[in-house]
């Protein structure tokens, strides 16, 4: 509608307010996610019209699933071609849509279709022939995995795809493919910059909003099959009778859509809710309570997912404060769980004050003795990378390492550390890299996705987390670019070998437009976006140079907190006379808790490569680079070159303002803006701070910082979000 | 669309649902308000069209505030008649509206209306002809005015009011209509109950929500010319440059819709913010200090209105920690505001940890003895009773008792002792019977309206204000009721005549329908709903009997906290003798503050009339009742009453079910059936308590509570909202 309007004289631009009102057309505020089903362009709604007629979906009357595939398909089809198909008992003309199980259709099974490779939740859309009727299939062996046919069905048509000889099957890789929501009761949100929670848990379970069936749709529509609703640091009231019937109706909204519920479980909750006067493993009353408490969870929520447990981590209560192991406190909650199906993760994100060694060895120190101790339907969760989110990690050596404990990942999908929601930064290229990086455990190809997978140790417990950046804010996320790391988060999920560039272009169309130069100009930016980021605050595999607390902007300098891993000086440990933490042998050690080849390559200067190097080493400030330049000249050069591809994306989204919606474009416009500030802050300050302790100047034509480095240390952000 | 469809079968379900992609129709969620241009009836429509086909306004292309006209009748006429009028440069046929001051138009000019009378505010809207054409005039002195009468316009075909003939002439009576929002810097929200501050802070002033336009839009709608943007209870960072140039992006927005920016004053700022040791309003320095970040803010805000201060009240700083008066304090920022045109709203409302004498007598006693003391440009804000926004209480005896000084009246449009934003309770009768109430202060007619619109004592400053309701809930309030209270809230600040019932209908037909029996029945609900929360809540004139801290839900019996009138056992003072606070010369005289006949009304059992009985005089629970009930069976009563009327309310509005669309209609009865089930603990735990108090059986045929009074005692929600 907006793509070929250059110049809109006001005349028209009243004309359009009032058509706007007249029709109830709303702007496009970013809330339809990736269920925008705006018209197509007129000849991709003419070549799809005569193949989608007819909808036949047996059964739909009584099964809520099937209820919601109807409603999704008849919403979709008719926006996306004008015209909704019609629904019918059955198979009566060309241009029909069948959607059944064998079981459900007898048409189905006359297909003879290889459902059995399909499994649970797998699906299968095929182009075929009906009694003389040429049409589409989408078969699957349950009701979701029909709704998740579906919904590649549908984004068949929102990327322009033949429907004519389609023939594809697809079934998750991965069984737990969660959205963790760090929410708190109060409605606030750790980590949350897109608004406050969208649990409205004050009015739950009497009042349900609309958005969560729209959170459904969304997640289902991308393959996600279940939510931790509340945060890691979780509040014990979490699981009383009053709020597990909270927790109850929004599995009751979910249910049709495959979202199954889970819980952050606090581990001294029989304390603080349930009046004992411990929490130890090992003491009945303990086991009771827990036994108890998940009778109770499963009569209000049967098909309630698990417990997701942070436990002694950053303060907060498990197992050690009684002297028990992480396998004996997660093994407490798996074994009430286990009569009902439910799971356990158990975070592996552990570090403690009192611990001398490397934070980055902390969690593989304490996790990987207990490789075989954990019960069955215990998953151990590992994020992505050995610190905390940062833009770039190495692969987390827990990953390869545990050979008899099912270890799921967690990835942040809010951008905590890279930018909160206003800095554009496509994930998708993060989780590629740590995804496809090979651990060798079992030799070459031993891929952390096949880790996470099952495949490479044999486990059938699997599962993937992101930390959501879903909040209340209209378009979900905080800006519309943000939402391509929610979906391709969940387009990963399904299976971790998929490119974050095909994901990249599939998000696109569907958001924005078929539209080539909108398509070439989005890719470029959704690729280069997160290297942007690396290289405007934590270059040459610096890390966790953020300031204290909120992590908004730089703070390198800090050096005087209470815990050393808190401080940045600790990850950069920059001197007079050079920079980087060294983890060889001659320093941590910590390469060595990699496999071998891994371990090497790490420890070798010259092997590991400009993205890892003061990740794994501490160099000279005039270490030659294979630029050609010195480390110093080089780490300027990386925060220019940060700098600088933020100003190129924002002069490519500018490019795009005339095939671009009005609202869209202005709000990520400005965002951009922002951006860039930001970026020549962090470039600026990181120098003005490096320079300080390098005492090395400036090499020739770069440009000096806009202010003193007291002019960036005074600055603070004393009402940042999300902290 | 709706109104007529009494059941909608399935496949028409499905239907409304593709349409409503394909044509992108929103659900009516709310968001619109007042600004709700869905067409009308046929006939409606039919009517109107001859009347609204062409629109001039000269001059729109160069001034804000006429484009924000010309936007807002090219959509809502056309919205509303599904078909938009054309604009034109002059008039040139029948059917015109022209919207123009006498200066603009020559036309207007030749109609010699009678705009003298219509102030800089005001309007007036007439059925004329032009050179042979007949069509609409609005006219007014100011481009504000304009945007005024051309809402009022709307509103009459929104309330579908004849056009033919049409002659309205209006100006607001009082000077400031404010909305106070007691939002934070955090988003949180101080008594805020629709999700989080619609200001988002952080991403001022880069990122403009369209949010912003619709709230002035909303706000212009209804006459309020002005809003505080920050929590009474106030950080100094909002008046660092930082937080100031935020303030500035949300005044840009507004200016065309007439809508100033205040700011709340914390008045110890030039401490926190100014490197000052003091904020003595005495020292040079502080004064200094105070008009220097006047013309710091004049710089950014050139129509900055000025400063809202809560000072020594709750634990805020004020010039009494230097031994200086409220007067002083006040003078010493109007002074800074002055040279600008600046104002300073002082409020009221204190009360002393370490003053034993009747809460509600110590905001007179303070600040009476002042009277005369404030510069010409401070106005005293008084809550409008004693206490503080109590479901009811007389109002506030400094109406009239300051002659000299200009109050301002502050209402409360977020409900916070009157069940947070699920309870339905329309404030219109509340406003009303305050507005309304007689002084006395120069004799009989000397009502509160009269004090607040400045001609009982000749001011020139008024004003009212209303604390906010407003929050980033998609329908703004929480409730689509709830949006009736800000809707009525400025109806009556405009004019403090206006009726509640009055403003009721015209709200239900803007909001809903114009079906008959929608506006019957809507109209009952609104007008009783107030007075059920009174009756089951606190009935009979008690107060304050609220839960501590969240004031959600009945804490009657809570008489332990630190400051005495802080316990609700300080406001009933029920013991087994009888029930009710002495206020006569007998007990606390603050009878006395109030005017002669007004105080011999309330000092008199008889005279004072139910509703204010206990909130003037300590009764036995044997008093006769002009019922025939004793005190104590006319409380109980009123509980049942209270919960009767929730019940018959909800009835009401299930029997319009088929009258209003499906996510209103759900939201409000899953909104109502909450509204029962707390009436009813309300009731069942206030008499619990109080027969433990008064140890007398319940009158015959009465249901006990459902549970002891130790269950009601031990209910906790520490996750109350607004808190």
């Amino acid at each position: 509608m907006y793509s070929d309007a250059f110049f809109i004289p006001r005349a028209l631009l009243l004309f359009a307010v009032f058509l706007a009102a007249a029709t109830g057309v709303h702007a496009e505020d970013g809330y339809d996610l990736w269920l925008r089903y705006q018209p197509l362009e007129a000849e991709a709604r003419e070549k799809y019209r005569p193949q989608l007629r007819q909808l036949v979906i047996p059964g739909s009357e009584q099964s809520p699933t099937l209820k919601a595939i109807e409603g999704e398909l008849v919403r979709g089809v008719g926006g996306l071609l004008k015209r909704a198909p019609g629904v019918s008992a059955g198979v009566n003309g060309d241009g029909f849509v069948l959607v059944a199980t064998p079981k459900a259709s007898r048409d189905v099974r006359a297909q003879n279709f290889p459902v059995h490779k399909l499994g649970e939740e797998g699906y299968l859309v095929r182009s075929t022939t009906i009694r003389g009727h040429r049409g589409t299939v989408v078969a699957a062996n349950s009701e979701l995995g029909l709704l998740y046919g579906s919904f590649h069905l549908l984004r068949l048509l929102q990327t322009r795809s033949a429907l004519e000889g389609v023939s594809i099957e697809s079934r998750p890789r991965i069984g737990l493919r969660l959205l963790n929501h760090w929410d708190n009761l109060d409605r606030s949100v750790e980590r949350g910059y897109a608004g406050q929670s969208i649990w409205d848990w004050w009015n739950l379970p009497d009042v349900l909003d609309p958005r969560y069936t729209d959170y459904a749709r969304a997640n289902a529509a991308i393959g996600i099959n279940g939510t931790v609703l509340n945060n890691v640091n979780a509040s014990a009231d979490s699981l009383t009778p009053r709020y597990l019937a909270k927790a109850a109706a929004l599995a009751d909204v979910f249910r049709p859509y495959g979202i199954r519920v889970y819980l952050s479980a606090r581990f001294s909750a029989p304390v603080e809710i349930g009046g004992l006067d411990t929490a130890d493993p090992k003491d009945p009353d303990v086991q009771r309570w827990w036994a108890h408490k998940a009778d109770e969870i499963y009569r209000l929520i049967p098909d309630f997912g698990g417990f997701l447990v942070k436990a002694n981590s950053e303060g907060q209560p498990g197992p050690q404060d009684y002297g028990r192991s992480h396998a004996e406190g997660a093994n407490l909650l798996a074994r009430a769980l286990n009569p009902h199906g439910g799971v356990v993760m158990w975070r592996a994100f552990v570090y403690q004050q009192d611990n001398p060694e490397d934070r980055a060895k902390q969690a593989y120190s304490d996790f990987v003795p207990l490789d075989g101790q954990f019960d069955d339907n215990v998953i151990v969760q590992v994020k992505n990378g050995p610190i905390d989110f940062q833009p770039r990690e190495p692969f987390h050596p827990m990953f390869g390492a545990m050979p008899k404990t099912p270890l799921m990942m967690e990835f942040q999908i809010t951008k905590e550390y890279l930018g909160f929601a206003s800095h554009l930064a496509y994930l998708g290229p993060m989780y590629e890299e740590v995804l496809r990086a090979d651990t060798f455990a079992e030799g070459p190809g031993s891929t952390v996705a096949k880790v996470i997978d099952g495949s490479l140790h044999g486990h059938q417990l699997t599962g993937i987390a992101g930390v959501a950046n879903i909040g209340s804010d209209r378009d979900w996320t905080g800006s519309t670019f943000n939402q391509a790391n929610w979906y391709v988060f969940g387009r990963m999920a399904w299976n971790p070998q998929t490119g974050a560039e095909e994901v990249a272009r599939d998000w696109l169309k569907i958001t924005f437009s078929n539209n080539p130069v909108v398509l070439t100009t989005g890719q470029d930016m959704l690729r280069d976006s997160r290297q942007a980021v690396v290289d405007y605050m934590t270059p040459l595999g610096l890390a966790h140079l953020m300031a204290t607390g909120h992590h908004y902007g730089p703070g390198p300098w800090v050096s005087d907190l209470a815990r050393p891993e808190w401080n940045p000086a600790y990850y950069h440990r920059a001197d007079k006379n050079g920079i980087g933490f060294d983890r060889t042998s001659e320093g941590s050690n910590a390469v060595a808790q990699y496999a071998d080849p891994v371990a090497k390559r790490f420890a070798s200067r010259s092997d590991v490569g400009d993205d890892l190097l003061l990740w794994f080493h501490h160099l000279p400030w005039d270490y030659p680079m294979t630029s050609g330049r010195d480390l110093w000249e080089e780490l300027v050069h990386r925060y220019d070159t940060g700098v600088a591809e933020v100003r190129e994306m924002r002069a490519q989204w500018q490019s795009l303002e005339p095939l671009i919606d009005a609202e869209r474009f202005d709000k990520t416009a400005r965002l951009l803006r922002v951006q860039e500030r930001e970026a020549q802050w962090w470039r600026d300050a990181s120098i003005a701070y490096f320079q300080s302790v390098s005492q090395r100047p400036l090499p020739e034509g770069v440009a000096p910082p806009a202010h003193s480095l007291e002019h960036y240390q005074a600055v603070k952000y004393p009402w940042a979000p999300g902290h």
